[in-house]
């Protein structure tokens, strides 16, 4: 995968879509190869700064807080009182934002396998990137699936905030990652994985949906339409032993854009379309 | 605005979008000038047939029926016996497949400026395009504005299934237009529009809704993701003076592919978003 900026455009690459993305850009901010991919920063007249990883677009500034919001505030909210929260990727720190508005919580730990992708969000984003001076926040340079392998800590509320399942990431969907973070989440735990599009990767979603449901006594599948991400009809795979997540524990009291607890309710693919996807009906 | 093939590459020209969405096609099938616009068939390994006017991708074969039955069936289902039918545009029959679901439909009046989409859809599209045959339907070649102006006819239903707002389709969204609607329609009339993304055009979505609520009793909004447009969170804009849009009248006895009572109850936007939508708090 290549990245090329001719005539003021950046082509996404992203090799899991069959529809590629275009925007006009005014110039490359910033290019890197890390040891583990491409690192590339664009501005975009319309979507401000925007991420790239290996080709394919990450985030932009202007739209991210749909991303983010729907990420990390549906399962932080579905938890009572989430302290400890585990984030495995993510290293843009946008999720970390989110989960740091919550004063309930006393501890994140963001396990990222690429630390220059922490820099150049640092340097690069700053709007997404305040939660790393965080004195609650604790980065780990790690694989996820090996740091949950090896740890005992308990958390709350486990977020995996993940590339397209391709490389690296694959190992974050896997049932071995499902049943590690189910072990490491206990009773009251909430998990929650970025789960691609249902209009293009429908499969996959029934497949994550399916793993989950092995681990876990409720797994359940809420959606946002993401205007970057090819597809769209982005899903949220949310699991957890004890709370039901199409009800959310506690009133919104943290600042957000988007995300209200009116938005937490309807987000959820209503039962008999759930059903279908799961069925294989709806496998367009 | 041109198409180009290059490379087995259909770039999309959307000019109301601020990204390009490019397809890996196989081929063009056909290419014609019409006295109105540029109309195109490709083929896409993924998607199937593609219609595109003046650069603009219409719809694709695999997944027209999310737009199509959203279009129609809301609308149909929201009327308690629709027997008269109006479509302006849906040149291309997807609509018109939708409406003579209805045992109810006596009379369909489609309306469309450019005969050739006709044409072109009845050669390469036959999975959308059978209405035609159908003795219930009337094809009227005009400009829909300069049609509803002149009509003395009533209505049940009006569908506009209109290319972005820019060119001809300008004057489908206008104050005069809605009016003309409205008197059209009557008390137990219903219409609905396609009325662009929320992700892209949240201003002109406020400006349709704003002027349905100044001709009708009910002016309401429903979304569905479509991989295809750009900006991809598509909304329609529906009103009628007399029953409200959130409750279907009737159960769902036509055969559809994605359409639902459930699905109905739930694409409309919740109303706090709504309000905030509306109010131009979410502008993004």
């Amino acid at each position: 995968m290549t990245t090329r900026l001719a005539k003021g455009r950046f082509f996404d690459r992203d090799p899991f879509a069959p529809v590629q993305y275009v925007y006009p850009v005014e110039g490359k901010l910033y290019s890197v190869k890390s040891p583990f991919q491409k690192i590339e920063v664009f501005h975009s007249p319309h979507f401000g700064r925007m991420l790239v990883l290996d080709g394919v677009l990450q985030l932009t500034e202007r739209d991210e807080f749909f991303y983010h919001e729907m990420l990390a505030q549906v399962p932080l909210h579905t938890h009572p009182h989430p302290e400890k929260v585990l984030i495995v990727g993510g290293g843009d720190g946008g999720c970390l934002r989110e989960v740091l508005k919550h004063a309930s919580v006393r501890q994140v730990t963001l396990v990222e396998i690429d630390a220059e992708v922490i820099k150049v969000s640092q340097r690069y984003f700053s709007s997404l990137s305040n939660g790393f001076a965080d004195p609650r926040t604790t980065v780990v340079i790690a694989v996820g699936a090996a740091f949950l392998a090896e740890n005992w800590d308990r958390y709350d509320v486990i977020i995996v905030d993940s590339t397209d399942p391709v490389g690296p990431a694959v190992s974050l969907f896997t049932d071995d990652f499902f049943a590690l973070a189910a072990r490491t989440l206990g009773e009251e735990g909430i998990f929650v994985t970025q789960s691609e599009s249902l209009h293009f990767h429908s499969k996959f979603v029934r497949q994550v949906q399916l793993s989950l449901s092995a681990c876990f006594k409720f797994a359940d599948l809420y959606t946002q339409a993401i205007a970057t991400y090819p597809g769209n009809w982005w899903t949220f795979s949310i699991a957890s032993n004890k709370y039901n997540p199409r009800e959310p524990c506690r009133a919104v009291e943290v600042p957000t854009r988007y995300y209200s607890e009116e938005i937490h309710r309807h987000c959820f693919v209503p039962g008999e379309l759930r059903g279908r996807i799961m069925s294989g009906e709806l496998n367009w």
